[in-house]
């Protein structure tokens, strides 16, 4: 049985001393690996440097730092070895940054030409020759790009493993995590999805609902329950395939 | 003998799961705590968790994650010990995130009011709900607001400490850089201002130039160079005091 986690969270280049990173420690991951590890598994695990790595052998750790990385790395062992599961964890930057612009550029370019913002700024950008942001303005303005959904490639490099993906949402009702995982599990053609709120997660209590095609949800309490909840209903449903 | 450290990068957030980040590994103030340990100091060291700790007996951190967190820290310590130096190597935020829009509702307000928009885009934050930024947008569009200078606070605080501040830019001429540091030295009445270029830093390889009042400039090329002239200067000139 071989599985793939990925773990932590990305990090992504505002220039060459400033990122945006996703907080994750890395320790949910940590515990699904280890789990896992007590069945035998050889786990592959993309993660950063900045996460706790799980203890024991058969994990091969693959260190990325941005969405583009963790793409790259995803399709290189996905098209070299087949994986029984894929566990998706890690926190991903929805977003890049693109360009970045003093307030004065912007509203200067902005009286210019209203009609058409993202030209603008990408013009303003290909003007600028620093390559750290000068800190001689009041307020500076970051324009960020969507990134590809990493989730998504998953099921086309292997339709028959079995994805679990992630969910975070913060302070928001039950009804409506669950309503956004299980949107998340059709689009993604998961298997399961964990749908988790991060004002449920201090230390080791870690509140959250594992959801499956067939609408099911079960709960759990800790990052060990969680990561036991996960193993388990993974391995029964491929002895069910 | 009782020295001042910061060490690390801070961090700012842009909501729950997001933020802005300085990278600094801390490896550059752990040589300069240990340098100065050397010589029976006592050491505060204001840090963040992801930096590395100086080893050694006399070392009491004080962790801290923001750019406010730091002001808040500083003034606490400078108003409870009276310091012969402070060396403020922390990589400081010069931003902290204000507001963020998706690019589609910040070119509806400026077809709007093309005039005004730094007031646009707080009401555009003021109406928002979500603690996680929606990430339904091809664009988003982050506006960060300017720190106040931290390392103004020092001489403010304690006008007779010896104050070591830092200076980092991204591959510029060798005079830019000393004209930039020595521009520093004299705004935030620092004693000395050891100048670098992230170009120049790889691994232990880290070519610095420590500059003085009197416009003397001294060349170290590792770390612990780097801390060995730090100390030297310090004490050499805390004692012709």
């Amino acid at each position: 049985m071989r599985i793939l986690i990925t773990s932590g969270g990305t990090s992504e280049k505002i220039d060459d001393v400033r990122a945006i990173t996703n907080h994750s420690s890395g320790k949910l991951g940590k515990a699904i690996a280890e789990s896992f590890l007590k069945e035998g598994a050889v786990i592959d695990l993309i993660t950063t440097r900045q996460a706790v790595l799980p203890v024991g052998e058969n994990i091969h750790p693959h260190y990325i730092e941005t969405t583009a990385d963790l793409a790259k790395t995803l399709k290189a062992l996905m098209t070299t070895h087949s994986y029984t599961a894929v566990i998706h964890s890690m926190a991903v930057s929805d977003f890049t940054p693109e360009s970045s612009v003093t307030i004065e550029d912007l509203e200067t370019t902005v009286a210019q030409n209203p009609a058409d913002l993202p030209a603008a700024l990408s013009k303003i950008e290909a003007e600028r020759t620093e390559k750290k942001i000068s800190s001689d303005t009041d307020r500076l303005v970051i324009v960020l790009k969507k990134n590809p959904k990493i989730i998504s490639l998953i099921k086309e490099l292997q339709p028959k493993t079995i994805l679990v993906g992630f969910k975070l949402l913060v302070a928001v009702p039950m009804l409506k995590l669950l309503d956004v995982a299980e949107k998340s599990l059709e689009k993604n053609r998961a298997d399961f999805i964990l749908a988790n709120d991060l004002a449920e997660i201090h230390g080791e209590t870690h509140h959250g609902y594992l959801i499956d095609k067939q609408h099911q949800v079960k709960e759990a309490h800790t990052k060990n329950e969680i990561a036991t909840l996960i193993k388990q209903e993974v391995m029964k449903l491929e002895e069910a395939q």
